[in-house]
């Protein structure tokens, strides 16, 4: 299995996640990347677009050629605004070569719920339902034979994680739920906008979307699934003054009392076979920082008896665990890798 | 009523929170500095421990003698730790003069309160009872007669007066609320730790004192106040990476349903009398940055009917509004001066 | 004089420099805002582009009518892209009006060196000539009387207030002067580009422009002046994490051997009379925080015998001395006023 | 060679550069830790100390046994403060082991250069002649045999790699050179002190020690050896509000006139066999975020033919190259290992 060489192209490469993709993919010890496409820098070498991978990527960018990065490839990573990625699947899964999408074309199940929330329609409903939501925490088995994985949003991702133990062990009131999310600025992406303007971002913390943000419902559709019913959630996505990184504070009330170290127990035997999530011991709360740069999710617990509710602290690097690191843990365990194969550096600090 | 002159004593001028006061203080047309006492800068220019002020304030910094600075001064401002106001209330209160205290020691009705979360003995039951929680927005009209002013904590500030319209009008559940707040660092002072140290706090977000901080018990005395009932919250404060300003979101489930509109019109009902609390139009949610400066609240107000749920969006500066320049309304109030004197200058922007 | 009302209007409202101006304008005791133009917020309330002053500013953004606008107007400030202020200065003047150019456009004695270093033509080359350079602690005498104020860039008015005294009396070598200088990113505007983009910027520090930077020309013609002689620098300019503040970092080798209380008597009475240049006693050097938020340039000496040179720090904000405060200073100035109206106010810290 | 064991301890691992050097050694290759010590945390897990790496590394602090620890390992790292690493160094050396010292006891050829910039005698002269300035793209050679490795400064890495190949050939004016160093705060180290308190450092730039800073000594020492005579520089480090990185700007007078084609050739050479040291191509600069998180110091030159000055750009990860990476560096060249054995992931961005 070491010696397997996995051929891989990033659709989208020049983006934020792109180029996290790029970095990762290029010490992956069994990854050749065999393409680098995207739509603004044909022609021009990775490292003018991001000189940190100066002597580490010599790839030049290319614009898409679909069929021939195909042919060429056993996986295509696709990190595109949404809408993008629905012909690229009919493509990839034509030719049996599978595709892991950063996007959020294929993460609903119910295409409706895609479409009402984003606004446009689905292309490709018979391919969404080969897709896996892939989560590998909660759907490893899935993922391992998925032709399309969807790789979930940086926001769901934390959140999912944090309360699933809870949700899958009925604990706590499923109306209960919020989500109280901090995001860095990278998760906006690399696209030029009054939003991520150093100067509005510096120094200012805000919310957005609220109650209304396209995370919303993956973050529904997931918890509903390990809680067995349909339930809503109040998700409020931040805006934080730093590059990495998202904290979600989530609420829940506990069904009936419940001390620290039962909640503690649960989490760890649901994770026991999931490296990359490290539930905190008591007294330690997660931070961004700490996991930046890493594929993990820390977890810090707080039972509150005072209020009866549960808060869960989740945190992770939004542009790896968040994003393409997560893709690339999802393309290990669809090609029968140990799931931290590349992935296994711990993070810088401070 | 513009040519009256109070004199001003501050007691720990040389915290983050001293410094505004002296900032603010010294600007302000009807006060004349008359007293700077510091623990650990006796005889030192005050502009030499803060070189901001360098020409507009030329006083030294004087140990204190607290019999001196009260027979001098019209009113006194303690910027001090929990546990040291007592005493000076003590002597203040004893010659007739009027005391603001930044601090913790007369914010509690109930001293055992106080006591507990505090972990210190009241020196001075007796005085507690003749203080005035010191939110004018809620208790202007207490204000104005009282010998003591409690001022609020930052986190607190922010916490009540966004949710306040809400409770005062019974249209939420009183045991839904949770209340998420984001700090900067300076409301952790200028001590240090290494909670506060550079490379510890920069690019990173994290929750601290989950469901046990000491602004909680403060935040429920205010709130079951305008309730009418005794409540409990979740409150949940972060160290956020920027030096200056609150975001608290607040989550409380709707009695029944309401338009956004209404609420609004009861937030601007509420605070007609109050030129400080801004509640944004519909669209626009507030950010840190757009209060920074400035002794404004600003509001925003989403209503999500899928949840049932109201989220608020308050923020402040909290070295401003939510310590020295509410210190200085508070003073304007008792002293008959217009509520904004020496506190009208809008913030800055970026 | 203290009744004085001038009528002010500001073209080019909406960037940073131009609301930073609406800001000083808007509490400046002697000044009525007459007009707010721009080109994208045409009939926008001047409060939804900057929120900050929501309450404070009530006026509407207007696209601008020249015509109108300086006939209703005393002064005009325009805070325009350079090569925009020609046209508006002839108007101007053609009404006896006067005018503050925050841009380029008259900074320069000669055409031609604009022409070069701007890369277009300068259209009014007769009221180039009657236009003053609009730094008051050096030209204090002839903007009294201008009809044109050029208000001058932000990197030279620290690298020239820096280093003047020493050129006035011919105490350095005049071919040996290195000024390296570090900027906030506000200096770069609001408008969009991968450069001020937040995750590009933060945590990051670099060069740019490296020995041909625009206010290299305009550092040297004020540099020439004052030592009488044609010369030229090396002028470096930074991009630094954080929103305000420029420090200039100046180096010159000392003719002969001077002790720093000299250097700094020399100082003193060159500034005599500019109460906004602060010189810090031995010891003390300047940092940005300090002159955040207020107009003043604060200058650090510090003379190395090792090397016989001088290094000369000098801090300001970019967008109060480096641009909108300057602007106000060189309109009090003109009118008669004291100079520091409308802009005592000392800056914040933290 | 690949399946080489070295078995290296840490004293002081619980700075920012013992960290480091930790996160660093654990995922080397060739290295086996074999003890961490500490004077605060003993008995603690590492990974309570810095909880990212958790999971990575599961040792536990110790307090310091020399003898112990020399007996174990094959190399000793000291990040230690100044004064702390020579009688570590004679146990050391005395049993045959190896050390890397990140501190300045050994940088010095003259122990007298030491005792008078550092105010401490040196204890070890006699091993001071038997130890090599540890920077491997200039004394590559020298380091192979030596017994005690003086890792460079921070500052003094940018600045000599920087400059070197101008020297080494001849081309500047030896007393032309000006360094003028921009610096994040991890370099201060974690521990606590006003100047690394966040609020004091967040959205601020200040110059400190100028012309008296320790590195000035390092750095002219190693350059005067490259132009084969003793020379003095300006050198002024600031304080930059980012956690990691330097960027050095250093200005040089050229001895006559040379094309940029001329210099980035004559570096290329110079550097033609160290991996770690980039030249950019002309018309791209260096910037601190492109070399975080790696070993890299990237390089951009300027000719500026209107100054006859060079001025060149060198960026570093401080606590990389500038640190802990230089001395793994050091350590693969002593053990004959290829150079960039557990250092040849490039860094993060953004």
């Amino acid at each position: 299995m070491d010696t397997k060489v996995i051929k891989a192209g990033v659709i989208g490469a020049t983006g934020y996640t792109g180029a996290e993709l790029v970095r990762i993919l290029s010490a992956h010890p069994n990854v050749r990347l065999a393409g680098l496409t995207t739509q603004s820098y044909g022609g021009i070498p990775f490292w003018e677009v991001y000189p940190h991978l100066y002597r580490h990527v010599d790839m030049i960018c290319r614009e898409l050629d679909l069929e021939e990065l195909a042919e060429k490839c056993d996986v295509i990573f696709t990190a595109l605004p949404h809408g993008h990625s629905m012909p690229v699947a009919a493509e990839v899964v034509r030719r049996g070569k599978r595709l892991v999408d950063l996007g959020a074309d294929f993460r609903f199940n119910d295409a409706a719920t895609y479409e009402r929330w984003y606004g446009v329609d689905h292309s490709e409903p018979g391919l969404n339902g080969r897709a896996v939501y892939g989560l590998p925490e909660i759907r490893r088995e899935e993922i391992r034979g998925a032709e399309i994985v969807a790789n979930p949003g940086c926001y769901p991702t934390s959140a999912i994680l944090g309360i699933a133990p809870l949700l899958k062990n009925g604990l706590v009131d499923n109306r209960s739920i919020v989500i109280d999310s901090k995001s860095g600025v990278s998760g906006a992406g690399r696209g030029l906008s009054l939003t991520t303007h150093y100067c509005e971002v510096n120094e200012s913390i805000k919310a957005y979307n609220v109650g209304k943000h396209r995370h919303t419902p993956e973050i529904e559709q997931e918890l509903s699934a390990l809680a067995g019913e349909s339930l809503v959630v109040s998700f409020t996505p931040h805006l934080t003054p730093m590059s990495r990184g998202i904290l979600s504070t989530i609420y829940a009330g506990l069904k009936e009392s419940l001390g620290r170290d039962e909640v503690a127990a649960l989490y760890r035997e649901f994770y026991s076979a999931s490296r990359f999530v490290r539930i905190l011991p008591p007294g330690m709360l997660p931070s961004t920082k700490s996991v930046c740069g890493s594929n993990h999710c820390d977890i810090g617990l707080v039972v509150d008896d005072r209020t009866g509710r549960v808060v869960v602290l989740a945190a992770i690097d939004n542009l790896i665990k968040g994003a393409s690191g997560q893709a690339v843990q999802n393309m290990n365990v669809m090609f029968g890798l140990p799931e931290e194969t590349g992935l296994d550096r711990p993070g810088f600090y401070p």
